[in-house]
């Protein structure tokens, strides 16, 4: 029996509800998790959705408000607890829906960083036309400011992980910029180009933000300032313009009955575009697998995140991260 | 007779054919338009159009791979001419659909910066769910890197275009950032938050990738590289997700009988997302209304983009920008 996924039950807008029920879909199809979080509130919750899990008991909870600096004091807070299961070699992975901050630092914290990683970065997964259906963005929030060698690091567990999560024979890598040539670009990206180029990677040079969800690029690297911007609008986009589309089917009579017919298939697109498809964001570069999700996380997200979180853990990839040079 | 809006008629990927047609097109809903560039070459095109304007000519050209640095010494280059035309009050705004870079140069070069404006920025509109149904996003690519104070230049430029071309009252302004408390961000956008909130303009503080499109600010205000990557980003999803729906409704014969009932009002909503609709960006904190056009601009582009600029020259909106403290 392999070991669990730990799931910071407690974490989210939804708890205990929703991670509960992501928790149980994603046990019914073979990966093992173990709730974390107080025992008395999640023994209730499973019981009324009729279901079992083990429970490994946290009395305290980091709310949305808190300040990241809490999670050092709150030794015995759900998210902390499920990061010490990983590094005590109890749980595979660890999930958290709750405050993002506060599972940064529980991760640096508890898991520690991977010897040739001074900033760990969160890795996004965009719906883009690259053969794997998928780009990888790389930093997607944890670092706002940077330097050159960072983006060079941020690029090596990219690829390592487009190779080993999204099986891409040799990634292509591109830098986010304002042009293709290598002389345009931000202070950052202008130095950080040459190092690139030279590290032995599949790099294609710069990406412009036309280029993001084209089949240019596998892995994109960018500082998480702007990888977060990135993120959020390529969401946002998707979200606003199914939106208009819904508003256009319903604008007349012809296009009611129109929209009748077409509905199954654009309701495969918005599933697609949907980030609960991808449930949560890996935080690469700490010594073990942690994933971080949207505060707003339902079942299907939870459950998704924990399958990938399950599929990390046994990818081979952290030893690869660990053997980056 | 008003002045005329100086087209560099030879700028552009489609040039000469679409900018003269785009023009002929301004010229036929009332824009008085000069063609900047060579005579012969233009008096051909109109000619074969059947069309009539002013011609200023211009022998020399900028092509698309030189250096900006090359606009200096071209004083006889169409794009300079044009910038002298506004400089010397022959004409009472200047378009361009060539060379970004050498479009800029020339702008600065010529006409000069406003007092109170250290570095010119430009303001691009991308439609939104604000009232208006644009978001004002400055600095879409001028300035890669700037200091704090410049994003406060470029808040007062955004909101007083916001007022006088998009009849915005008191339009919200919002900083780009990864976080909405005034502690997120990086170093620039943390700096620049309190300078903003004292700025005396509608500030609502930090805005999100999620909510660019949202109706959330009237004005977003970022540095060039951010908000260049933005702009392309949400260009480019919105033309990729289209290509993604036009596969959905042909993916069965539901889904394509359900198309024929649904294009008319799938066409409205993409025709609304299209670039061209605005047509070309103006380069805001110069002397001078200066637009700057995508190099594929076709003739609908040149025709808005021409319309925006003698909308912006009768706009008080210069005025306005002279008069910033």
């Amino acid at each position: 029996m392999s070991r669990p996924v730990a799931l910071d039950a407690m974490g989210g807008d939804r708890a205990p509800r929703e991670t509960v029920a992501g928790a149980l879909l994603a046990a019914s199809v073979g990966v093992p998790v173990v709730l974390v979080g107080d025992e008395a509130v999640l023994r209730a919750e499973l019981a009324s959705q009729g279901g079992d899990l083990p429970i490994v008991h946290a009395p305290e909870v980091i709310d949305m408000h808190a300040h990241a600096t809490e999670v050092r004091r709150r030794r015995q807070a759900s998210i902390n607890v499920a990061m010490r299961l990983v590094s005590d070699g109890e749980a595979e992975a660890a999930v958290s829906m709750g405050h993002s901050g506060a599972t940064m630092a529980a991760a640096l914290f508890t898991l520690g960083r991977v010897r040739s990683i001074e900033r760990p970065a969160i890795l996004a997964e965009i719906p883009s036309e690259a053969a794997s259906g998928r780009v990888h963005l790389i930093d997607a929030g944890a670092n706002a400011d940077v330097r050159p060698q960072h983006l060079v690091q941020f690029a090596r567990m990219g690829a390592a992980y487009a190779e080993r999560m999204s099986a891409v024979t040799r990634p292509r890598v591109g830098l986010l910029s304002i042009g293709e040539e290598p002389t345009k670009g931000n202070q950052l990206v202008l130095e950080a180009y040459p190092l690139l180029a030279a590290a032995g990677l599949e790099f294609v040079g710069n990406v412009e933000g036309r280029d993001v969800l084209a089949d240019t690029a596998d892995v994109i690297v960018t500082e998480g300032f702007t990888g977060n911007v990135v993120l959020k609008l390529a969401e946002g986009e998707a979200r606003i313009l199914f939106g208009w589309i819904k508003e256009a089917l319903t604008s007349s009579l012809k296009a009611r009955l129109g929209a009748l017919l077409v509905k199954d298939a654009l309701k495969g697109l918005a599933a697609r575009m949907d980030p609960a498809e991808y449930g949560a964001m890996p935080l690469l570069g700490v010594r073990g697998p942690a994933f971080i999700g949207h505060g707003a996380s339902d079942r299907r997200a939870v459950q998704n995140a924990l399958l990938r979180a399950h599929k990390m853990a046994n990818s081979g990839l952290m030893d690869a991260l660990a053997a980056l040079e």
